[in-house]
């Protein structure tokens, strides 16, 4: 049904963009391994007969027209962006996975009654310019262009600057119009398909997420001369902290996770005592009311944790967005498929966010998982068999088939 | 005795250079703004007739030439820069300090025996680049010249490139030769002096200090899709050796202080467990064997909490140096002028390093302290009562009067 070989080359072309020494890749949003990837995926789809277009967000469409061209489009995709020291997974095969699907359609004869329309969207990861899904988020409503343009990474570059820089500002006219579905294929990026030996996860929904900024304030000093017991040591209490909302998620229940990604003092050096501390959270449940329930139970835990203190805190919001439902007849389309397919599945919620999450604003959404060994992502180790990966884009290659033709 | 009007006007002056919202200043070794300093330091240096010179690790020196031009001479004097949203009075008010004691000793017609040098030594803060103190070590032997040239900052800038750029790199044969004394008056940056209302301290020694890098190792994962249960989050066991060495040397002894000032997660991104953390630790006891000891009781202490886990850590010495002990003769000089001045003095241990801690290798040193306001320092709020800064230098220049003329 697809050319399996022809994936492996062009996924072995694009982990070279950005490849790391220890086999993964770090391809960041709006960078020049970004415009790299973009270019050499803008070709191939060229090459494959596609009508490409760029929108204001830097989204990348490939369109395959369909007999009646007046029709919503069925759209299919992912992301080409990844985290630092990423694996060579993540997103981009939601993308090649979905050319391979049509230029299999397009090989066998296919000649589908809605058009196809391929997309990359841009800052999926949130790794560079938070939050994360941006490209996705503004064209289905959920950001303003101005909160996209201006969103800043930590060396004070802005989106929009970095952009333009990469030559990828096209038109906002070029953003989706009526789209009747969109599938996303991903990686698991968790351990449930590995361990229950499936191939294809039917994805039934998205956990919600928190991502909070927390900055505890104390007194910065001198490291030598000042007694321990004089101390107000921002990094010692964000320390408990965090030691604190590791419990608390794992006692909670199975479904809670919540991390500290990242973490900075202020001076910083090492002869001072940290007057500031910044660090993020980022919490999330799958179910609606656990999700603004465990918020304020962690903005709480910190609030205790401070106030037995001299020191101070602040949690700011950076994003929040409630669990999400995927179309349920996107969802038993999947299954039907397979079942007759015969490929073992499971149906399963994403802890991940997905740019699916919020196309499912704007359309029926639906994702495909393949599993990830070990259930590692966003580290270099990040891997996926490749009879996985065909059973996931023959199911792909059906489903896109069945909805252009409904 | 002095003029404590010019001193202020200067050190206002000074203050200007790399001045912060807040009323601090960032003054980083090798930085634009520590250039400034030091053409400043100089201008004013040759401005009272002394003769000026730098050497090749761009420590500055100016002389009052004494009657006896071959007898080794005295020397005073600290450093010029600061660390990042430091205050206005460490290390600068040593420096512009001891040219006010000498400008009154000019002014005043004294012709002293032996020639008194000023000085103002390069990195004294190790804020820029690790260890504290490569001036003053690398000319007392400490460290090799190939060692301070290619220490790094966090940019990776070499200090020799560094110290190229701001054209301060001067000659080999410009470093002390003969020195009968050193004398380095600073703020006390601790609370000592403060508590017990004295105006003037008279340090004996300064603690000894270890200065290591720790990393713990654990695993990189999705922050959405791993389940708390399957992670090996290297902050969160990070924090719990941040908690137990600041609970160690709460409990160890008075006298024991360590901090942990910079820490730093990788991947780094607010969606991803990190699967490695960096931190610093800063170690300090005047006791010798009780630093010693206290350094393999924090790696202990660090193996013990890793064991538990399925995590690793490894931890590097960056510099250690013993306690040291002035030379007593100065100190009982110190007393005498204080006695004499009817100055409230105060013998102490600095927990602060120092130059002088170096410069005791090669000559008898010895500090003088003044208070420093609610015991801050290596931060804005930085403060001294310019009642104690005269008793501080009006006991300068009687010391260098005394040491000059022996
Ligand atoms: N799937 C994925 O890695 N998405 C990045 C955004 C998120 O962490 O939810
Ligand atoms: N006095 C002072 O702040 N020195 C910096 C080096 C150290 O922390 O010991």
């Amino acid at each position: 049904m697809i050319n399996i070989d022809r994936l492996r080359a062009r996924m072995t072309e694009m982990a070279k963009i950005g490849a790391t020494p220890n086999g993964g890749v770090t391809r960041l949003a709006l960078s020049e391994e970004d415009k790299r990837a973009r270019k050499l995926f803008v070709k191939w789809m060229e090459e494959v007969g596609l009508d490409t277009r760029v929108d204001d967000f830097g989204n990348i469409y490939g369109k395959l027209h369909g007999l009646e061209r007046g029709l919503p489009v069925v759209m299919a995709g992912s992301h080409l962006d990844t985290v630092p020291k990423g694996g060579n997974f993540d997103g981009v095969l939601g993308v090649l996975g979905a050319l391979e699907a049509v230029e299999s359609l397009i090989e066998q004869g296919v000649k589908p009654l809605r058009s196809i329309e391929l997309v990359s969207f841009t800052n999926e990861e949130g790794a560079r310019f938070t939050p994360q899904m941006l490209g996705s988020g503004a064209v289905t409503g959920q950001f303003t262009k101005d909160y996209v343009y201006t969103r800043e990474d930590n060396k004070g570059f802005l989106f929009k600057d970095e952009l333009e820089a990469i030559d990828f500002k096209g038109e906002e006219s070029n953003r989706p119009r009526e789209v009747s579905a969109f599938i996303e294929l991903h990686i698991e990026q968790g351990p449930m398909l590995e361990i229950e030996q499936k191939s294809v996860g039917i994805v039934e929904g998205i956990a919600g997420f928190s991502w909070m900024q927390v900055e505890v304030a104390g007194q910065s000093d001198h490291s030598g001369s000042t007694p321990m017991s004089m101390r107000n040591d921002s990094l010692v209490k964000a320390a408990a902290i965090i030691q604190k909302i590791s419990l608390w998620a794992e006692n909670r229940d199975e479904q809670t996770v919540a991390t500290v990604g990242n973490i900075t003092t202020s001076p910083g050096i090492i002869n001072a005592v940290p007057g500031e501390t910044k660090f993020t959270i980022d919490f999330r449940h799958p179910n609606r009311e656990e999700l603004y329930k465990g918020m304020e139970e962690i903005k709480q835990l910190i609030k205790t944790e401070v106030e037995e203190s001299s020191l101070s805190s602040t949690v700011k919001e950076i994003r929040t967005h409630q669990p999400v439902h995927f179309s349920n007849e996107i969802c038993t389309l999947m299954e039907g498929t397979c079942r007759s397919l015969s490929h073992p599945y499971k149906h399963l919620i994403s802890g991940a966010g997905h740019d699916a999450m919020y196309m499912q604003h704007i359309t029926n959404a639906g994702m495909l998982f393949v599993p990830s060994i070990n259930g590692k992502s966003h580290c270099e180790e990040e891997n996926t068999e490749w009879e996985d990966i065909e059973c996931g884009i023959v199911t792909l290659f059906h489903v896109l088939n069945k909805l252009a033709n409904q």
